[in-house]
């Protein structure tokens, strides 16, 4: 396929059009993840969650920047309706980011959440493979929201960073300990306002009374992004989590737990796919829908008669079989 | 199914029994749901969201108050674990709770969440329906979190309430266009602290720019659910939606599509789960999963070796038409 071969040699708009049809849902996402695939791993993936407001996007330009010092060229994918990369917030930031949009070596893209409050997208662990397969050296991942969007990145990245501010204290309280659960490294940013230090001693204390016997330890980092501050400290505490998980071994693990997924994922994915196409075809299987739409059947006793009918399964296992994918 | 039975003639227990039941993922499910689902349909269900802190337990306490008042059963779903009910929370909160844990009239049942941090967990329509066949008249389920959960939820209620306060006014200003989709009404909790009359003003005029065509205005209601203040303008709205989605066949409307998901989940969900069965038994497809894992074959590739082999649709149809389910 030429435009994955120009993709993998460097070509920036042939990586942003192959985004834009795996987001799409294209028929040919399966053949280009096929020969995708085989160039990915190489890129180290980070991603930074919290809550809206915080400041998130101006670390990760800061983070850009830190990075495009050595010499590493730089993904973004920022699922945060309110970050100034996928055109939210205030224009000023809009304008401050532009000097990453102009940089050959870092490629912005932004992605809509799965619907409008929050979610990462089904596609994102695609398109981290798309643009770790072009050559990025590290992968930046913005995402927003208190919700699904936090349990979904932990599967698709090898370290998280949960940012917190002084601002979010109140609402984060409750969530403490689910936080817990996914962050490799605490930023709470905005250190400079009132607030900071009870948040961070807080956090520290907890930290403390939850701690496991592993061999890394969560640290908390205190940045101003928008002053700069913090932020080489910060990039030497993603640097220091990649030593460690490299290590200890727990990078291939997590890799080797997100392919058996992307394998049953893709499975189910396309058995669904199947199914509804057949439903959608089938005159009796209709019927059903239409009965158990009226309340005339309830959705079980119908999803039975469906899995009982031999008819249904012929036709699965024959769709199933016979799936005509460009370039299968 | 005895328990079944009890349940529906009036038996407490034997309700948070099925409820455990479901919510554990019991092979029972789909056999209790079948004998179920004729004696559902008649409550009303009430969802209620927003971020953490904002007063929704008590609110939904209020609101359980005015509806026995009226001598009307409730059915009370906590999937918020902030929530009193579900254990979260202050003490004196749960204190203030427990003259409905002892009203034999009120259902009572928190449930986890999907993740640590959000999302409803997936058996909520099916615990939905469970306490509706019970014979409670109304069911108030409160959910937290700014993300998937919201979405979840507008799929299992009949009325969605956004919880707002003035304190969530940073956080929440870039959600507001998502939380206009959903909301069929907005509250305003601690209306009597600072900042209540500029959020107020702030979202009727979101509200009169997104006004569209339809028969029923979205409506902002002010409370301070600690002082009962507000809350029988609060249930008057419930009613009001109640009835106009009642007039205008939007009910009958969301029903059907409820109905017509639930059918099309449990072949889903029914269909997954033999996959899943098949690969852990199957030594072929083990061997995918390891070359899958150890990345000798990409993800992509082995699930179409596995979709384009005999033998796994034979025993995948095999599987599928003997599925033995207690009750079938």
């Amino acid at each position: 396929m030429e435009l994955v071969e120009q993709m993998l040699s460097g070509n920036m708009a042939s990586l942003a059009r192959l985004v834009s049809l795996i987001e799409g849902g294209s028929s040919e996402v399966s053949h280009i993840m096929k020969l995708v695939y085989p160039h990915t791993g190489k890129a180290y993936r980070v991603g930074l969650t919290g809550p809206p407001g915080l400041g998130k996007s101006t670390i990760v330009d800061r983070l850009t920047a830190v990075a495009r010092s050595q010499g590493l060229r730089v993904g973004i994918i920022a699922v945060d309706p309110t970050s100034p990369f996928s055109g939210g917030a205030l224009l000023g930031d809009r304008i401050r980011m532009q000097q990453h949009y102009l940089d050959e070596g870092v490629f912005i893209r932004s992605m809509a959440t799965r619907g409008s409050l929050g979610g990462l997208p089904r596609t994102v662990s695609e398109v981290i493979n798309v643009i770790d397969a072009s050559g990025k050296d590290i992968i930046l991942i913005e995402t927003v929201g208190v919700g699904q969007s936090e349990l979904d990145i932990i599967k698709n990245v090898d370290t998280v960073i949960v940012v917190l501010a002084p601002e979010s204290g109140d609402n984060i309280q409750t969530m403490k300990a689910g936080l817990l659960e996914i962050a490799d490294i605490f930023m709470v940013n905005k250190a400079d306002r009132p607030g900071a230090d009870d948040l961070i001693s807080e956090m520290r204390a907890m930290l403390q009374l939850h701690s496991e016997q592993t061999q890394w330890e969560i640290p908390i980092v205190a940045t101003e992004a928008v002053n700069n501050v913090g932020i080489d400290e910060l990039y030497r505490q993603i640097q220091l989590h990649r030593e460690c998980v490299n290590e200890t071994g727990l990078l291939a693990q997590r890799r080797q737990q997100q392919r058996r997924e992307q394998f049953i994922n893709t499975l189910e994915k396309e058995i669904s796919a199947e199914l509804l196409e057949i439903i959608k075809q089938d005159g009796q299987l209709n019927r059903y829908v239409d009965d158990v739409e009226k309340g005339e059947i309830d959705p079980y006793s119908a999803a039975d008669k469906v899995l009982n009918s031999k008819a249904f399964l012929i036709t699965l296992s024959q769709q199933l079989s016979q799936r005509k994918r460009p370039g299968n």
